[in-house]
C-alpha cells in the first residue's frame, strides 16, 4: 500500500460512528462532515473534520479537499455537488482535484427517488409492486382515482423523495380517503403503489465492488434477515428469519444481489423485501449504505461486518473469494429507542450487564446520543453459537424490556395528547399505531356465518384497543370444511398465536379448528335462534379429552379478545403490561365508584344512576 | 443504575485504547491521564482528560477529582498517591472526595517488586522458583557467590522493580559472570532466582471481583494460552497452547486463579507461568491489568474480552455465573512490532486484507502509534471456528510476514552497529538475539562419542550464525541405547524440528534415531580411525527403505546445519529469507572474486592467493 487513502463521510450519526469503530483498529483514516458533537466525532480526534451540515455544498467541497474518497451514511444528500466533485473535481489552490464518490452519486440520486428507483428495478426484470407516478396540484385527485382503478383498493400513496422510517406513506382504502390524502401529502411529489399484503419482511445487505473504471468486480450478499417494523421503524432483526424456509431466504439473497449488481459504485447496500403469501419475494426499497438491518453483522460476521465491508469496498481491497457467512447460529438485533424518560433505557443497559447465559452472548451498542422518545440511541445484539439454542426464548427478557420501553413511550405520548387523562388509563394502553393491514396478524377471528358478526364487535373493539394485529374471516365447519381446515393448518406457520372462533347451534367450528392446529383456540358460543345459546355453548365447551377449546361466555366476544391478549402477554411484556394497566383501570373504576358511593350514600347513588 | 460511574485510567497506550474501544459502545465514560496524542485519547473526545504524566502525583490527583474510580494500564505507577487517594481521598474545593482504586494500590505495590511478589505467592503455597534477595553495593559480590552456592549455576539475576519486556534480567552462568553482572545491574535492587529450564511458557488472564468492602466475590479464569517471547518480548500467543495436554492447561488455569484469589481489588490480571520438563507449572509473574497475552479475547471471547471484563469488574457488574469460554476453536495472536522502516508493516496490513480463507478469520488492530523499530504498534488475531482447522498452517503467511519484519529489523540494527558491513551480509542474517538456553531448541545435535565433537564445530557455528535455538548432547547407540531412544521419542513432542547426529565407524546412531522419531534426522559421517570415514558414510546413508537419514558429506557438519536451516525455512519465512541472504552472500562472494580475477588476471590472482 502506498499512501493510504483518507475517507470522508457525509454525516456522523450512528452509522458513521460504527464505521469509525471499524476503521480505527484497521488504521483507516476517516474524516467526518457533521456537527461538532455528533456520535461519529466523539470517538475520532481528527483535525481534518469539517463542522457543518452535510447538505451544505460548500462544506461537502471542503470535505472533498481534505480526503481521497467520499462516502455517505445517509442517502438524503446533495447529489449535484457529489456529481460535480466526482466528475469535475474540487478546487484546491486553483487546481482541480478529483475525488472518488462511493457509492456513485448516480446510484444515490436514483435511490433518492423511490419511484424512479423501482422503475429501474422493474426495467431490470426485478420483482417490484406495480406503481403509478401522480401529478401534483389540481390533477392529483383525478390521478388518485385512476390509480384506484388501475391498482385496486387499498393502495399505498408514497412520497417519492425524502421519506424514511415510514414517513411519507399513506394507505388509501377507498375514494373516501382522497381528501385526507391530498391534505396530508398533496404538496409532495407522490406515486401510488399497489398494496401488497405481505406475510413477512426480509432484508439483505449486499457488498458491491468495482474497479476504478467503474467495471463491476463482484457482489457478495450477506444472508437474509427478518425485519420487524413498529411505528414504521425497524425495531427488531432476526437471523435467520423465523419460520422461513431456506428456499425463501435464498431467493431473497439472490434477488438482493441481482438488485445491487445493476447499480453503480462500491459499498454496502441494504435491500428491503416483502415475502407474499405465495412465498414470492418483492423488492421494496434499497439504501445505499450500511443499514439498521445489518447491525447484527458486527458480531455475526465479525471478520467482515457491514462497516468493515463498507471500508474495504471503498478502498477496493475486498478479497474476491470472500463469503459472508455468519460465525454464529443465530442473532437477534433489538433497537434501543429513546424511552419516555431520558434515562428509561438504563434498565435495559443494566439488563445487558446482568443477563448471562452460557448459550447466549449479549452485546450492547450505545451511540453517544442524548435520549429523546423514539430516537435510535443504540442497539443490542444477542447471538448464539449452538443451533440447538432457542435464542428467541433466551433473549425474551431483552425483548420484553424493549417492548416495555416502547409501551411506556406510547403511553406518555398519548397522555401528553390528552393531558386530562391519567397515563395508565385503559385508553392509553395502545401498543402499536401500525394498522392491522400492514402487520402479520397475531390473532385471527373467524365465524361460522356472517350472522355471527354482530356478536364479535366486542372482540374487535378490544383487539383494536390493545392494538393487536388481527385478521378476520368466515369459515363454516359444515359449508367450507376445506377453508376451515386450511386456516387451522396454516395458523402456526403464519405466526398466528390465537384463533378466536364464534359459532352458533351445532357449533363445530371451534373444536374442529382446535383439532387441526397447535394454536390455542378460543370459542365464542353465539346465541342462535334456539335454546338461548346453550346449544352453542355445549357444542363448544364439551370437547373430548385431548382437544381443548378455551370457551368464554355466550356472546361474550369481549372476553374472548381479552383472553387472547392475555395469551399474547405470556410471551410479550408489552401486552402483559397493557393487560395489567387494563386490570388496574377496572380496579380504579370500581374504587372510584366505591368512593363515590361512600361519599354520597346509596340513595343518592341510585338516584343518580 | 443511578449516576453512571466515570472511570479514570492512568496511562493511554494501546491497553488504554482498547479499554476505550470496549467502553464506547457500552456507554461507559473513561477519562485518560497521559499525553495529548496518546493512542487512547485519539479515539475518545472528553473534556475531562488530564494531560501530563501518569507518574506525576498532582496529575493523578487531578484525574481523581474528575472521576469516580481509578484504574491503571501499567503497573509502574506511583502507589503512594493511589494509596492517599483511596484512603484519605482527594481535595475537591476543600472537601475530601474518596475515589476507589482498582486493582488495589496494595496489589500494584506488591507486584511492582518482583521479589516480594513471589515471596507472597510462595507464602501462599503457590509454586514459584527459589529466590534470594541480594544486597547492593560492596556486599553484592559476596551475595552473588552465596546465591550460586544455594541456587546452583546458572541462575537468573533480576531487578526487583521497573523491569518489563525482559529488561533487567541477567543470566549468571558461573562466577566468571559476576563482574559483568555487577557492572550492568549493580545499581539496581536485585534478587537471584533459580534458573528453571522450562519447555513452554503459558499465560492465563484472570478476572477478579470483590464488593465495596473488599470482600472477594469471584475469580474467573480465561483458558491458558501459550506465549512465545522473542528478544524477551511477547510476540505470539496460541490458544489453545500447542502440543500441551488439557491436564497441563487446566493446572495452569487453576494455579492462575489461585494466585489472583490471594490479591486485592477488582479487575483482570495476567499470570505468566513456566511449564517444566515434568509438566509441573511454576508461576513467573503477574501483571495487574489487561495484558498482551489476553488480546486474543477480543475476538475469542467476544462477549467478555479482557477489556470489557476490566470495565465490568471495576463497575462491579460481572455476572457471577459467567464462564469465560472462547467462542472459537483456536486463536493465534501476533504482535506487530515496528519494522526496520517506518512503513515496514504496510505489507503486513495489506496481507490482513488480502488473506481470506473460509476457515480462518483475520483481525487487525493498529494502535495509532508512530512506528519505531521494535515498538508494539499493533497486533493481529487469527481465529478459526472449526476444531478441524489447522490454524497454524492457515496463519503461516502472517507468521512468516511477522518473522520477516523481525529479521529485517534485526538486520538493520546490526548493520547500524557495523556501518561498514552491508545489511545483507551473511553475518547479519541473525534471526534472534535470544540465547539457546532460554529458548525451546528447534535443533538438537547429538553425537555417538565426545570424540566426534570437533567435527561438529562447523554445525554449531552455522546454527549460531543463523541464531537457531539448539541443544547438544551425547547419545551412543551402543552404549546408551536407552538415552538415544528417549531423545528420539521425545523430539517431536518437545518441538524439535531437526535432529543432527554425528557418528563414526559402525555408525548406527542416525539411523536408530530415525527409526524412533518422525523428525527429520541429518546424519554426519565422522571420519574415524579406519577407512577414511567411508565406513561411517555407508553405515549412515545405506538405510533400509522406509527409514531415511539425510546424510551429508564426511565430516561436513556445516552442511548438516545449513540443511537444518533449510528445513526450518520450509515453515518459517525468517529462516527462508536468512538462507536466501546466505546464498546471495555466497554468490556475491564468487562474483566479487570473478570480477577481481577478470580485473587482475589469473597470474596476479594466483600470486595474491
Amino acid at each position: 500500500m502506498a499512501k493510504k487513502p483518507v475517507i470522508g463521510v457525509l454525516g456522523g450519526g450512528q452509522l458513521g460512528r460504527m464505521l469509525i469503530e471499524a476503521a480505527g483498529p484497521l488504521g483507516i483514516e476517516v474524516v467526518v462532515l457533521d456537527e461538532e458533537n455528533c456520535p461519529a466525532r466523539q470517538i475520532n480526534v481528527n483535525s481534518k473534520h469539517v463542522t457543518g451540515s452535510f447538505k451544505d455544498p460548500e462544506k461537502v467541497r471542503e470535505l472533498a479537499r481534505r480526503v481521497d474518497v467520499l462516502t455517505v451514511e445517509i442517502e438524503h444528500v446533495n447529489t449535484e455537488v457529489l456529481e460535480e466533485i466526482a466528475t469535475k473535481g474540487v478546487d484546491v489552490d486553483g487546481r482541480m482535484k478529483k475525488v472518488q464518490v462511493h457509492p456513485s452519486w448516480e446510484t444515490i440520486r436514483l435511490i433518492q427517488d423511490k419511484y424512479l428507483q423501482k422503475e429501474f428495478f422493474h426495467n431490470n426484470g426485478l420483482p417490484v409492486a406495480a406503481q403509478i407516478a401522480l401529478q401534483s396540484g389540481a390533477a392529483m385527485k383525478d390521478d388518485l382515482r385512476k390509480a384506484g382503478e388501475s391498482l385496486g383498493f387499498p393502495f399505498m400513496l408514497k412520497a417519492r423523495k425524502g421519506s424514511y422510517d415510514g414517513r411519507g406513506n399513506f394507505k388509501v382504502d377507498s375514494e373516501g380517503d382522497f381528501e385526507q390524502a391530498i391534505a396530508e401529502m398533496g404538496k409532495l411529489s407522490l406515486y401510488a403503489e399497489k398494496f401488497l399484503p405481505f406475510k413477512q419482511e426480509l432484508a439483505v445487505m449486499v457488498l458491491r465492488t468495482e474497479d476504478d473504471e467503474g467495471k463491476l468486480r463482484n457482489v457478495h450478499a450477506y444472508p437474509a434477515v427478518e425485519t420487524i417494523h413498529e411505528e414504521s421503524i425497524c425495531t427488531k432483526v432476526f437471523y435467520p428469519p423465523r419460520k422461513t424456509s431456506q428456499k425463501v431466504c435464498d431467493k431473497a439473497r439472490q434477488a438482493a444481489a441481482d438488485v445491487i449488481r445493476g447499480l453503480k459504485g462500491r459499498g454496502v447496500f441494504a435491500v428491503e423485501m416483502f415475502v407474499l403469501a405465495d412465498d414470492s419475494v418483492v423488492v421494496n426499497e434499497v439504501a445505499p449504505r450500511p443499514h439498521n438491518s445489518g447491525h447484527y453483522t458486527i458480531e455475526a460476521v465479525p471478520y467482515m461486518s457491514q462497516y468493515k465491508a463498507q471500508l474495504y469496498a471503498i478502498l477496493d481491497v475486498v478479497p474476491p473469494s470472500i463469503k459472508l457467512q455468519p460465525r454464529v447460529s443465530g442473532a437477534i438485533m433489538l433497537n434501543i429507542l429513546g424511552g419516555a424518560k431520558e434515562n428509561s433505557h438504563d434498565t435495559l443497559v443494566d439488563l445487558t450487564q446482568s443477563l448471562y447465559h452460557d448459550d447466549m452472548d449479549v452485546f450492547l451498542h450505545l451511540y453517544g446520543k442524548a435520549s429523546k422518545p423514539g430516537r435510535k440511541i443504540g442497539h443490542i445484539t444477542a447471538t448464539s453459537c449452538s443451533p440447538d439454542t432457542d435464542l428467541e426464548q433466551l433473549a425474551a427478557p431483552l425483548t420484553r424490556a424493549v417492548d416495555r420501553m416502547r409501551q411506556e413511550r406510547i403511553n406518555a405520548a398519548s397522555a401528553q395528547l390528552r393531558p386530562d387523562a391519567p397515563a395508565t388509563s385503559q385508553a392509553s394502553t395502545a401498543l402499536t399505531s401500525s394498522s392491522r393491514d400492514t402487520k402479520t396478524p397475531l390473532v385471527v377471528v373467524t365465524m361460522g356465518s356472517d350472522s355471527d358478526l354482530h356478536v364479535l364487535k366486542g372482540a374487535f373493539e378490544v383487539l383494536e384497543k390493545f392494538r393487536v394485529p388481527y385478521d378476520f374471516t368466515i369459515t363454516s365447519a359444515h359449508r367450507t370444511p376445506h377453508l376451515m381446515s386450511e386456516l387451522a393448518k396454516s395458523a402456526a406457520g403464519r405466526g398466528i398465536r390465537v384463533l378466536i372462533a364464534a359459532a352458533g347451534g351445532a357449533a363445530a367450528l371451534p373444536g374442529m379448528l382446535a383439532s387441526e392446529t397447535t394454536v390455542p383456540v378460543i370459542g365464542v358460543p353465539v346465541k342462535a335462534t334456539h335454546l338461548d345459546g346453550v346449544d352453542s355453548l355445549h357444542s363448544i365447551v364439551q370437547m373430548p379429552r385431548g382437544c381443548p377449546v378455551a370457551t368464554v361466555g355466550i356472546n361474550n366476544s369481549t372476553n374472548a379478545a381479552l383472553l387472547a391478549v392475555r395469551i399474547l402477554g405470556t410471551s410479550d411484556a408489552g401486552y402483559r403490561q397493557a393487560m395489567a394497566d387494563y386490570i388496574q383501570g377496572m380496579c380504579d373504576e370500581v374504587v372510584h365508584k366505591a368512593a363515590r358511593l361512600s361519599e354520597i350514600g346509596w340513595k343518592a347513588y341510585l338516584e343518580k344512576k
